[in-house]
């Protein structure tokens, strides 16, 4: 009941136990082509350069970043979390020039703040995490893609922590590029970062694009600076994902197969019920947490459905509760970074802990857990709310 | 029986589909110690330094790269093959001033020609592919190793081909930094990159060490230059995989338990088994391959023992034959890049495929497909021959 990593589908458990075939067999590129058009659903897009990155939810972000970046270009970051301070380090490490659009934790960033600063700097990008576990919120993406739109920016959102939990409209947004990971919300294993890519994103890209020594004949030397990175070189990783099946890494086959199937599994259940399902449980915690006494926290206008920060209560030792929460009852709770270290627990509902009965046991065993320690919350309070949203 | 990736070993299949873990999960950090631990034994070495990298064998190249080079570092990459150039291509990446010392592909390079350049560049890093694929050529790397020691340059190789089906002995070959995959002879999915790093590669990454601005308390700032790459920073992977436990990635749980059942199965063989096992299986492919009256490609006597070339003989057409062994039998065989491409198939014999029923099903497979290009080798010849290696 972390904010991720979560236990992952039975079904994706599976997936990830049959066996491999050849990275350029046919039955092998269609499933890559099957990857390709099912994760077009998930991130409710037309995109045609929508695919996996192979590697955890931060090679997404960094393979966005590098790709789009070069030295010298200029990006505004919407930084009001742990991991808007992790875009600005990715970019940072591209030689690009950062500036802040600075929010408060457990709030949302104001729009004309950040159209203030794309007015002033023009950026090549704009990057911003939409649902930041660090602080539980949300960010209204929506504002921010016109604000992209108007002046000409590149939109970059992370999206790693509400894909398939919350919606990731890419082309309502006008979101250029939009990077995820499995873990959280898509139900899998970390390890495979789905990425979607607007034309005009795609263009930008390949204006630097080179085919690898190995590979190049005369003449097909390429454009422009080459991308910082070869691994995250998304001009060739589209190469490979495209007809040309231009030669790249060896495609994560496992991994392949587990995006695959938490993306099935996601447009199967279909994303209005998927999203409906996620609120209805982030709801119940969120009235259980209340009526154990706690507070929840941060602005619950825009708090993430799928994951809740609790404000431990004083008196109440931090770590020993998410110590006892997991060695007496098996359930795992997050604890929190930077500001919020030692003060906040995070727990999230996501994929299939975004379900009734995880949500009344992970009640029942924090009212237990917190009463060894003093806080005496009434008894079955936390179930009985929770319960009752459910209901 | 291409030349990876190839069939993962059951037991690795069954492995991806145990359920995951937090990553801060004693229980689960308790695995990572253990990869460590079973990779010491598979890489022969004592280095501290001894984990996996999430992404494919190409992102352990990466990583050992970049975190090793800084824009203007001198770097001799010895390019005897694709995968000689594609360290090229990554060094340029990181602004490193490549010198090359060129073999012809199918032969070794000449030890003196490495220690000419070294000693005329006197390079921060020194470059090598151990086995590279695509010429089916091992190179002599013990040889390279003490020239790096005399002149005090590191030595970085890639091992992605020949780690656990031929012997990997970083410490024996005074190689600092040495990674690898797991999809050729170690019997698993590709998506994670098995590295070893030694203690004076360490130091040396370590001396850009730097804390991730969401974790840095004031006073962490770090130490010179950063690293080109957040999600490729060793010195930041270290500390993740350290006592410290310092938040960088999601560790992507089920390659991790694919990575160590790989090192288990290893182990449990016995490291001479293995080799031995590997190296009858390819004297037998090509006791079969010459008894049909084929001729193998390259110099013999550095031939790695897990992949086999093949000429393709006069008036056979190259892409009918391998796209037969396909569809009528099931059995892939690998094309080739570059200057081989056209010209020679290459045939593996990796992990669960350096056996016998494999070798033998290969070889009657490919008479008949031979057969029907108006290529007629002696009836059973092939198969006799490699059975009586195995014999």
């Amino acid at each position: 009941m972390g904010p991720g990593p979560i236990n992952v589908h039975p079904r994706v458990l599976r997936a990830m136990s049959v066996q491999l075939l050849g990275q350029f067999d046919p039955e092998f590129t269609g499933y890559m082509n099957e990857v390709m058009a099912l994760y077009r659903g998930v991130f409710q897009t037309q995109n045609r350069w929508t695919f996996v990155v192979d590697g955890t939810s931060r090679a997404g972000i960094e393979a966005a970043l590098v790709s789009t970046l070069q030295p010298g270009d200029d990006v505004v970051v919407v930084n009001a979390g742990r991991f808007g301070l992790l875009l600005a380090e990715i970019a940072e490490r591209c030689d690009a020039r950062v500036t802040f659009v600075e929010g408060e934790w457990g709030q949302v960033v104001d729009p004309q703040a950040v159209e203030d600063a794309v007015a002033r700097v023009k950026p090549r990008l704009v990057a911003c995490v939409h649902g930041d576990t660090s602080t539980t919120i949300a960010q209204p993406i929506e504002a921010i893609g016109e604000i992209c739109e108007r002046h000409g920016a590149l939109l970059y959102v992370d999206a790693t922590a509400t894909l398939g939990g919350m919606s990731v409209p890419a082309d309502a947004w006008k979101a250029d590029i939009v990077t995820a990971g499995l873990q959280k919300c898509m139900g899998g294993p970390s390890g495979s970062a789905p990425i979607t890519i607007s034309d005009k994103a795609a263009d930008h890209i390949f204006s630097r694009r080179h085919v690898e020594k190995g590979l190049a004949t005369p003449g097909s030397a390429g454009n422009g600076r080459r991308i910082a990175s070869n691994y995250f070189d998304l001009a060739m990783i589209m190469d490979y994902w495209s007809d040309k099946r231009l030669n790249h890494h060896t495609e994560a086959a496992s991994m392949l197969f587990a995006a695959r199937e938490c993306a099935r599994i996601v447009l199967e259940e279909g994303l209005e019920a998927r999203f409906a399902r996620h609120a209805q449980a982030g709801a119940a915690m969120t009235a259980g947490i209340e009526a154990m006494g706690l507070t929840v926290y941060g602005d619950q206008a825009h708090k993430m459905t799928n994951v809740t920060g609790v404000i431990t209560p004083a008196g109440v030792d931090y770590d020993r509760v998410k110590a006892r929460m997991r060695t007496e009852f098996e359930i795992e709770i997050g604890a929190a970074f930077g500001p919020l270290a030692g003060k906040i627990w995070r727990i999230g509902t996501m994929g299939v802990n975004a379900r009734k009965h995880a949500v009344l046991q992970t009640l029942a065993a924090l009212e237990a857990v917190l009463r060894w320690e003093g806080f005496v919350a009434p008894a079955g309070a936390g179930v009985d709310a929770a319960l009752g949203v459910f209901a």
